[in-house]
């Protein structure tokens, strides 16, 4: 019998579906298979598709997948369901797709909910991640409602981010509600066979004209990262133009562009070197928090019994101030 | 002549202006005044006033700052203005805001805005509202728009969260949307003589039956909030009524319930000692991520130099796991 890092590591489906619901329940086992996986990481392409609800970001997703299907490669899709106990579409959306890409051996598709902790879903979307990345899949497709915290940060850990408008839905472009244009590489105006689709693409042109924050700014940048010698040396990604599609998405049209698209934004990142700068703030950002984790506990592991509660209970009566306390406490925790 | 200190808390403008101004620019020399004034701070009502563009948040403010003057309380306000380069609305509603309430000694109004690092904006916010606090002021009114990570992070530091809809932007609901449904302590239907006010209404009150998660599940807790005797006992937080209140800002309709539930939501969090474990559990926050700098700190003075670039050049190369460079790094990190 092959352990369970071999049985995903050749891509079995109950293997990898396992090690998923571990890592959502948190089980302690999943981390230590997650670090022996990682060293089979780093292949696949991470492309983020978010928009409000009703943009049809379901059904671009599924035609997608079958374009790259007709190309031999294979697709993950990871469908993030937002923590509303108010929102029934992801199982909606997940019976349509069923039916249209099931039987399809190279396709593998996982819903992922939030359980009321948006931190722990980014945390468990990152390891799933990690999973279909080591079991081969060459496309790792991550949908999620673009609208609040948890899924802005999700997206960001893609490599390259679709952002899905569709004329109709009220306002000319939702994204600049949902804060979510910061973050998009390729903009798509799904449903543009109905009324409003050029006034959606004008509105969005018109913005990326006026100046676009890349997601760079957005980012934050830890400790580490400022270590000489840690960061890739990149171009500014600044020469990225993001480009404004039109498709619809339920009859199959204009999904070439879009794949056509997300294959030249792909090229883009490694020619300018981009790809390496992301991958490595990436790595530098997880190292940071488990470096703090394990000297956090090493601090706490070393400070009496009831000191701690006694230094928050003087901060919180103002008899100490924030400074102060710090340096109380890190008497403790000379390295 | 006095200190910078004792000027901020004799509540002198200038002195304020100035130091809110220094920490924006983030100069070096603000956080040790701000360690200071600390010791002054707890005595505020911080109240985050949220919604979409086009809800009338800035009037609501307005009326609201009015009636708490008319009680005869000071009242400071901070008008967040989100990043995006798209927006004019903060400096239109500014200048509205000034004719309305200028020439009162008792109201101060400062706008903060993002200059691109959403991060460093939650950060500094923070900071003015100890000021402000330190200054004595009774009532703290953050206006933020409801949208995006950062603007969810500014009103979380609040005790009472306002979320402001109104009728006829294109949904019934815009919450929803933004995903701040979960942080409102209290929701306003602003511009209620419009059609559909009473279907927003209607809307927003079939949501709470639905069950709404409190803000409590969405904040992330560090370590230190596990150690024995740190967190406060507290009453959960169901037992508060999200109320549904109509206003018409601009005519000054329905203010007073406003001003009302305003206080009624004070009162339950003091009875409940849910504001003392809120403020607990920021005072944990703030502290965690000041040991957490100052630890790094100690552990990379410690590191031979290029030693940090070798781990992250083996991780991105998938030839150390991130287990393993954690191990590796913290052997120079032992407290």
């Amino acid at each position: 019998m092959t352990s369970l890092v071999e049985q995903i590591l050749s891509g079995q489906r109950r293997a990898i579906a396992r090690l998923i619901t571990h890592i959502e329940n948190r089980h302690s086992g999943a981390q230590l298979i997650l670090d022996e996986l990682y060293l089979h990481t780093g292949r696949a392409h991470l492309i983020g598709v978010t928009g409000s609800p009703g943009t049809g970001k379901s059904s671009l997703v599924n035609k997608l997948a079958k374009v790259y299907r007709g190309q031999n490669k294979t697709v993950a899709i990871i469908a993030v369901d937002p923590t509303s106990p108010f929102s029934g579409g992801a199982i909606l959306g997940d019976r349509i797709r069923m039916r249209e890409l099931s039987g399809d051996s190279g396709v593998y598709i996982r819903s992922m909910a939030s359980r009321g902790n948006l931190g722990g879903l980014a945390l468990a979307v990152d390891d799933a991640i990690k999973v279909l990345d080591a079991a081969g899949f060459d496309l790792i497709l991550i949908e999620t409602v673009g609208a609040g915290q948890g899924e802005v940060e999700i997206a960001k850990t893609a490599h390259t981010v679709i952002v899905v408008e569709a004329p109709g839905l009220g306002d000319d472009v939702q994204a600049i509600k949902a804060g979510i244009l910061e973050i998009a590489d390729i903009f798509v105006v799904n449903k543009a066979d109905r009324q409003g689709a050029e006034r959606a693409v004008a509105a969005l042109r018109a913005m990326l004209e006026l100046g676009h924050p890349s997601a760079h700014q957005v980012v934050h940048h830890g400790q580490l990262m400022h270590v000489e010698g840690v960061a890739a040396n990149h171009q500014p990604e600044s020469a990225w133009e993001i480009p404004v599609l039109k498709t619809v998405a339920i009859k199959g049209e204009g999904i070439e562009p879009v794949v056509e698209a997300i294959g030249q934004h792909f090229s883009h990142l490694k020619e300018s070197g981009e790809l390496t700068h992301r991958n490595r703030a990436r790595l530098l950002d997880e190292l940071e928090h488990s470096l703090q984790r394990e000297l956090m506990q090493q601090l706490l592991s070393q400070l009496p019994p009831g000191f701690l509660a006694k230094i928050i209970d003087a901060l919180a009566g103002r008899n100490l101030s924030p400074y102060s306390a710090t340096q109380e406490i890190l008497k403790f925790g000379k390295i």
